[in-house]
């Protein structure tokens, strides 16, 4: 069972790291607020992968890693609905400035057992 | 205070997503063994960031989120001796096909409130 973004990799997606720390006593409403963003961005046109994680070392300190096929998918994304609800929820529940990157590719390698890196399409 | 990984961000770097999925029963052994890769390998030349994340939505799938200044940096982190030991003891409680993506990137953009996506460096 492979665990790739359903839309797959290619040159010139964009991967977002968005990194958030949120204080413990609003871990149980950010995980809640997240989850939605996370189901409801997962199902918009372009989106590769949409998920949120708890840093295991630092447990007020989490990242959103995202996967969208290019700029167009992207400013789609900016523009709907339940991202501008998102980040306003969002804001009341940071505990420090977020940290959001957004990094175009221009290839990408998948590590094969036995092969290495290999490339993705 | 800024999240941002310590090495900042450059064109033709390397972005790593590196996916995982370990049974509740070795939930502890992961953690443990993921942690110390995690410290080791942030204190390797070329690293800029390297932290391991847990899924808000599905409890037994992880995360590894890495950043690496360029290819040379990446190739000296698999000839490490943490990293051949580390790669040993994952095997050992993997549950499911680990997916390791590197992302060689072409450009990056930080979301600055106010200003939208502002290109880094």
């Amino acid at each position: 069972m492979s665990q790739a973004p359903p839309g797959g990799y290619s040159a010139r997606m964009i991967v977002v790291t968005g990194r958030v720390r949120i204080a413990g006593s609003s871990r149980d409403r950010f995980v809640e607020v997240a989850s939605e963003m996370c189901r409801l961005s997962r199902d918009e046109q372009g989106c590769g992968g949409y998920r949120v994680y708890g840093d295991l070392e630092r447990p007020e300190h989490y990242v959103f890693v995202e996967e969208w096929a290019d700029e167009d998918a992207l400013q789609r994304h900016f523009a709907e609905p339940h991202t501008a609800r998102f980040l306003g929820a969002l804001g009341e529940l940071l505990d420090g400035p977020p940290d959001a990157v957004f990094h175009t590719t221009a290839a990408s390698r998948r590590l094969v057992p036995g092969q290495g890196l290999v490339p993705v399409d």
